[in-house]
């Protein structure tokens, strides 16, 4: 179901459609706070059972994920010629995940690191608020 | 000036060259913090004398400007074939700019929104830590 505002051409993305765009993407950004401070951090992830899964060292996005904590994540895809862009924002929670059973069901989804930073931890997002939108190219 | 972890392999970018790939991008995403959430959005923006511009709409960026928010940034480019990939982070503080000289100026760097929607407030991001790191191709 596509929605557009048609005062500014904004498509609204349905949550079935995001979440389709996030199992087929593999870059994205994490947000967390970290110390009263807003931080952005890129990584590469997949989605399992919609969770949206990726590995970390014992930094930052680490200590969010102990700590239970709010996260933002964040997939895109832009055009420099046409102008045509689209994201999704998902609001949700970090979780550390550590039973090696459950370690193992992630390990099976074949995730790697880009590089070979420790990267020791799974941690996975829990989405609660999943949002879309487009703004159509500018040709049409 | 380029740093190696030789245990990661992942470079340091130094400031300065952080700020060249800020000059010469177009798409970012800010995060910031909204009733204790953090929010990523993705704007389009122009680097001004080290600051980091783009327009916004009334919606959170506005409010966070307003209240003189701690704000992140982030660029980034990856390459899905070969892994390489890097990432610009900075840390800082959003301003609105209401003094017309200044959006008067502002304007000329001819920054204009992909979409029709309410972008009439024009928002500064100024830097504080900006960091970089790069992943290089796994070819090498």
């Amino acid at each position: 179901m596509r929605l557009t505002d048609f005062s500014t051409g904004i498509e609204v993305i349905d949550r079935d459609e995001c979440m389709q765009l996030l199992r087929d993407g593999s870059i994205g950004r994490v947000a967390v706070i970290d110390g009263g401070h807003p931080l952005i951090l890129p990584v590469n992830y997949v989605v399992h059972e919609d969770l949206i899964v990726f590995r970390t060292g014992g930094g930052t996005k680490y200590g969010s994920a102990v700590r239970g904590g709010a996260v933002a994540f964040e997939i895109d895809e832009f055009h420099l010629d046409t102008h045509e862009a689209w994201s999704v924002v998902v609001s949700g929670r970090l979780e550390e995940v550590t039973s090696t059973d459950r370690v193992a069901e992630l390990a099976m989804t074949g995730l790697e690191p880009w590089s070979v930073a420790t990267t020791d931890h799974w941690v996975v997002v829990h989405p609660e608020r999943v949002t879309g939108r487009r703004i159509p190219s500018s040709d049409r």
